[in-house]
């Protein structure tokens, strides 16, 4: 078992089992030492601030990311092999009187970070959205850096 | 004629005439092997599952993707040097009814792995969205991988 | 004082003091000679089209890519070292029958282009949006490439 899972599985947050994407289109895609991860929708639905609450779509934005790490150990091999989270970009299905869009992405950003240390540290994009596919409550893709291979 | 335009042509999907971008960058911009293809917008207006359909929305995707590669032929030349789809970002313009954003989006990505096979298979992330400049129905944008220059 | 900051004194737009993230993300992060850069919003509250006109909006933009530069400039020392600007994504919080976005998000762009003449032209994209982080009217992040270090 490499180090990242077993650090998920000290957090009590064993990895899922990778979830096919939905159409035509891969869960990842590598150019050189850039992985590009597609976005994943949560599978807790509704709108933020109305539905659901902020913890609860915080708690919904960590397991959308332990569902990318599934779909990249899937075609990488090993979360070992991730060197650094380089960016991140976040939509959240919320309606405008819920204004604190970055405390409900930091539940994908905490959760890398804790995993990966200062090289999990990342640029960041938060943004609200009037519908996700599927009437998700969250949405996340990313882009990490490999070792070299 | 490339060997891509060559297929366009027998798919009856000729490339169209290159649209300038409309304000005040460029339609792509180039970092070593990688060009960054700016956001498009269809022709086609209106929003998903209310002004038009999932079938003419999908349509609209791929009549979009066909202005995006007009635009990289217009900037590189020649659609053959292009080795590899990375990323592609969709928009769509739709209400909280309509929930099959993916399928719409696909409408572009089955034409790219129509025409470069396995090496156009990308990441993506399709997401809803309340208003597209002029209110275009879809918006797409994409990142590819150039042969060496 | 770097050629880009006397440009930027000469323009009567110092450089503002950088502003922390608001949640757990890095301003910048650095992937070999490509910088990422997170999204910022405006101190500019408001829809634009319903709250503020595109005119205010378009200086919304261009605040909000000073504030972007003096997050840069605290990460990497000195924003001479940007050989050239790749891409920005400029999200806009409209309302559908507000539909000149393009020209809004120019305040970015030619702020760029001025300091940066034809190395500051990048790919781009903009989209209109439901509801920003804190109800800002415009958010921009981007990508730019360094001088080797």
């Amino acid at each position: 078992m490499s180090r990242i899972e077993k650090l998920l599985e000290e957090m009590g947050l064993p990895l899922p089992l990778p979830k096919a994407p939905v159409a035509n289109y891969q869960g990842t895609k590598r150019c050189g030492n850039v992985l590009y991860v597609s976005g994943r929708v949560s599978e807790a639905q509704g709108v933020v601030g109305f539905d659901i609450d902020e913890e609860q779509a915080k708690l919904a934005a960590r397991d959308t990311m332990l569902d990318l790490l599934a779909i990249v150990k899937l075609d990488i091999g090993n979360l070992d092999k991730i060197v650094s989270i380089i960016s991140m970009q976040g939509f959240v299905n919320s309606n405008s009187s819920f204004k604190t869009l970055p405390q409900v992405i930091d539940g994908a950003s905490d959760l890398l970070i804790s995993l990966y240390g200062e090289s999990g540290k990342h640029a960041r994009t938060a943004t609200g959205i009037a519908q996700l596919p599927y009437g998700a409550c969250i949405q996340i893709s990313m882009v990490v850096e490999l070792e070299n291979s």
